[in-house]
């Protein structure tokens, strides 16, 4: 078995795997989106009752467990992507385009609508202090 | 600006990112986790009244948004894993370890728990007629 | 046992549940708003692989398990609300408080931040056409 | 304006809202589930930086916002199970069903598949403790 040792490589074996089984039918971007939605959401209810320290702090079984969840999210990422024709590495390098250059607070950039900068600001914004 | 060449340059962009803010105290496997659903949905939001055909074919301005919201689920799924010792691909290639060897329909693998031909068969089932 | 024959009685009938189990430590906001995402992805992958026409005539078992996951997501819908002292039927008729006055598309009210026209307005919006 | 003083109420005036605009056509199960998830999605994100205490105590503007959005889940859950002809307190009733029964912990019911219990139950299970 190739290893999977890129972002690429698992595009491409995923890729393959849904060809063999005629899999594409089922493998809009609609239909991919939702797989997507669905496992993060399963992903979710495995820290839902946890508090900080214990969610840093899971069990063997348990990380096992959110191990394997966060592979089934980078599948239906990865081939959500790939159906979109987008380089999810590319898309997020343009996310990050304007890190280096100094910005207003919460100011969203025009032309790409969103900096990585942006994304964490607007979301730690006012309700987590100041 | 160094480009983001792989998952590995990614995570060490982000965690440098969060570092310098100081916000690791917020970036816990539990907040990651809902940011992550949160983003999932986002990228849901795109796609939910749109056809099959229409979600194959976006208009360059929604293509563009969910280029940008494929990056902030990346980005998430990339921190958390991060914060949890965990490497993504190698995730990848554990979900993905009986990929090769035949196996009846539909049962799920006793070491890993979920193989990914496991994971795409259940969700695929029979609902949709096989 | 007494019907569930109103929102107001389900939401005495759980809390009452919770507090004789001493769930209340663990029923926060935040805990609870990702119960209730976590059950609302369940209800998205029971439709995930389905054409809009499989959706609507959903197999009896299936529908049975989408009837229970319904009962999840109102479960802790009503939970999160009650706990944030929210009256989710107030909550919905000030969603709704524009409704019978004419208003251009796609314009947001200023005092309620979204009517329920602006809810499926905006959702539905150019992507889908007119 | 007449009052929305029941789940019949909003489910009657939802149906209205939608059918006089011909928005039925896009109101398939598929498309709900996925508006619902996205709705349940930004309630998320409201919630995701805070502190258990702070969720508990949302400022009054960040509270308006969670209400309305709370209203956002409910529409979408009412419209859904209008469209598969569910009613959601008779689902809460069922899901509800072995309540005043004693049973093993953890125990699935055969009959149901999941009581209120076992809601409960299995979701704060083993991770936080007893």
């Amino acid at each position: 078995m190739k290893r999977i040792d890129s972002l690429e490589t698992l595009r491409a074996r995923l890729a393959e795997f849904a060809a063999e089984r005629d899999w594409d039918q089922f493998h809009n971007p609609k239909n991919l989106a939702m797989a997507l939605a669905g496992e993060a959401g399963e992903l979710l209810e495995h820290f839902q009752w946890l508090t900080f320290e214990q969610s840093d702090k899971l069990p063997p079984e348990a990380r096992a467990e959110v191990e394997l969840e966060i592979a089934d999210v980078l599948f239906f990422l990865v081939r959500l992507a790939d159906r979109l024709g987008i380089d999810p590495l590319k898309a997020a390098e343009k996310a990050d385009l304007n890190l280096n250059e100094p910005k207003k607070d919460g100011a969203l950039d025009e032309a790409t609508g969103k900096s990585l900068a942006d994304w964490l600001k607007t979301t730690l914004g006012d309700k987590v202090g100041e």
